[in-house]
């Protein structure tokens, strides 16, 4: 039950190989891509305790030579402090042009090591072997890399594609419930906005929020239908000059929502779920997307274990004003992606304040 | 008198324009371009205090809002602390993506701004008005961009290319003259490498060491063929995967030597010009080139003001360490760009350390 799917780029392709057991591959699957032989593995305590070894012994077995280095686990630590870190670590193990650096755990690792990797010596090699669901899924597909600025996520980073994303889903397994879930929001995303397939098969289980419960061609394909969402578009819009802001979709009041509770309080994947709840709310309050689609798309959130609501004591002016400073902000007006019907998006921003508001007053 | 050189890339293409009095065109020239209206000029004190305003000016006239940055004067602020506080600016004035960052300065300003604009938001536009002769035609074209590690130069960085290149000749009155003479230098390299009627048309000048008495015609063969060269050579290979290399002709014994004298007492330039003569004799050892044509070539660095001579109590064997961790470096071997005749080079990493011991010996 091994998996390839191929992500086409104008300057470059690279697969996602997902197979259960690869883990213990991953050196051979690094081989046939001739790299240097200086590897620097990039990890944090908890999933370097827990596959390190593993991915060191495939990358050794294979002739690479070896350096690891430990980053402090969260999101708290995903900084240009951090980088540069990874950037002295690079110097003492003399990295060079050819030399590969490897992503082993979530998105917080994998972009962090992707940006090393794209601003050491101007870019060197980089691989993800993502741990977590979202990751898997998202993260580590599309060659976004950066950190966060003390008063924006991801403000900083810069585009730079890995060789390769090596998948292995038994290593979900270890993962936490709640991480699971988080996830699990994304996949969501990919039903509503691009596979109606995906979003039939997501409501056709029984248990959508617990790893040890779902079926594993569910599992299987959860991973192959959501990477292939990702890689197609992607592979149609590269640098988010346009279709690529499809992915936003959940995001924007996502987004606010994380940044307004620090990054702690609420993990990303649950942010994504609660600015799917509300962009699905404004776009039925504009007309553009039945109420009837809106509660199923909320049903399967429901049944991933995700929050439909705002945190509790979020000042919804506030949110309003951090939409402002966010990313996806063009010309001063804040872009939505809104639901059309399930499996189809589109952009807008146009979405009058008002109605921003009295969503979230809802919620 | 106005010239354009188109330099085409795979996947943008963008001019550089040298006119004289262009300064005062830079919105015009931007307004072309269809960027967003924000622009944050960045620049030093030095350059600020002499251009600023006439950009700004500019600027303001075809409608842009501007916000300027000054970083302090120097190779010393080169550094990723220095592209922090660019961050912090660029977050102040809110610049989204469609904003602009405009260099207007030397090398340094150069850099460092193509870095921020690289990595700000993973990429927004930026313009180069270089403001020193090596700026001009050189380090403004190619879409290098970078800062230094503090245990060596230009570590960190990443490939963004500029939207335009606007080549004022008039501000190069004010660049003092050791600034000019070091620029002249990586002209007579174009010279060497790629060019060998640029070498011939400066052996035939009288003067080559003050601007102020080099013909303006020569002055603008000077700039055209330089930048000419420098984007034939970039075009053919935007990410340094081959050919690119030989813009580095002086450059490895040029890094090493700059870097043993902390990058304070030997200019950029007066390094590649040592490294130059270092190169040839090299490439004379090696039995690849002439010891007439070496001569040739060390005259016009000598005409233009150059070192052709090691700074004095320089450790050789520091040298030959120092090459070992030169971005240069592939799998352990020192790569050097070595003349075969005037015009024409080749890259190697077959030079052994007796060869590059016994040249250095020798200076
Ligand atoms: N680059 C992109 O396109 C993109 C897309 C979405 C999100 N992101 C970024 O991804 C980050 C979130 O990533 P994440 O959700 O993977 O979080 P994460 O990387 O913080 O991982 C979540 C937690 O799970 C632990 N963990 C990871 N794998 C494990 C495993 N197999 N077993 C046990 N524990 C494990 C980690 O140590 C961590 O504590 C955010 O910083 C976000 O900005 C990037
Ligand atoms: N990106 C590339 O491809 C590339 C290529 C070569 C060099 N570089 C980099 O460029 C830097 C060197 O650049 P540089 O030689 O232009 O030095 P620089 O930027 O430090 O400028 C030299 C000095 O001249 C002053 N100056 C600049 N323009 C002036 C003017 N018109 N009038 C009066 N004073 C003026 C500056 O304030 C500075 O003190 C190095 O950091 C080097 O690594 C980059």
């Amino acid at each position: 039950m091994a998996s390839v799917i191929k992500v086409n780029l104008p300057q470059q392709f690279y697969d996602i190989a997902i197979a259960p057991g690869s883990l213990d591959q991953l050196g051979e699957y690094m081989t046939s891509l001739h790299l240097g032989k200086k590897v620097l593995l990039v990890s944090n305590p908890v999933i370097f305790q827990l596959y390190g070894e593993r991915a060191i012994a495939s990358l050794k077995a294979a002739s690479f030579e070896v350096a690891s280095y430990i980053l402090p686990d969260g999101e708290h630590y995903k900084t240009l402090a951090s980088i540069e870190n990874l950037y002295n670590t690079a110097l003492e193990n003399r990295l060079e042009r050819s030399a590969t650096m490897v992503a082993l755990g979530g998105g917080v690792i994998g972009d962090m090591t992707g940006f090393a990797a794209a601003t050491w010596l101007r870019g060197i090699n980089f691989i993800q072997v993502p741990t977590t669901l979202l990751a898997m899924i998202d993260a580590a597909i599309g060659g976004k890399t950066g950190v966060n600025h003390p008063q924006g996520k991801n403000l900083i980073g810069a585009f730079h594609q890995p060789r390769l994303v090596l998948i292995d889903p038994d290593v979900l397994q270890t993962l936490p419930t709640r991480e699971f879930r988080a996830g699990m929001a994304e996949v969501i995303k990919y039903g509503v906005i691009w596979d109606a397939q995906l979003f039939a098969e997501l409501e056709a289980s029984q248990c959508l929020d617990e790893m040890g419960y779902i079926h594993s061609e569910l599992i299987d394909s959860i991973l192959t239908r959501s990477c292939q969402a990702k890689a197609d578009v992607v592979s149609k819009d590269e640098k988010e000059a346009g279709l690529r802001a499809i992915l936003n979709y959940g995001h924007t009041i996502g987004h606010a929502v994380e940044s307004l509770t620090g990054y702690t309080q609420v993990l990303h994947g649950e942010a994504v779920a609660i600015g799917m709840v509300a962009a699905g709310q404004i776009a039925v309050e504009l007309g553009m997307w039945t109420q009837q689609e809106t509660q199923r798309q909320d049903a399967l959130i429901e049944k991933a274990g995700l929050p439909t609501k705002l945190p509790a004591g979020l000042d919804i002016e506030a949110i309003i004003e951090a939409l402002q400073i966010d990313k996806k902000v063009k010309a001063g007006k804040v872009r939505f992606v809104l639901p059309t019907q399930i499996g189809a998006v589109t952009v807008t921003d146009q979405v009058p304040a008002d109605i921003i508001r009295q969503v979230l007053v809802r919620m």
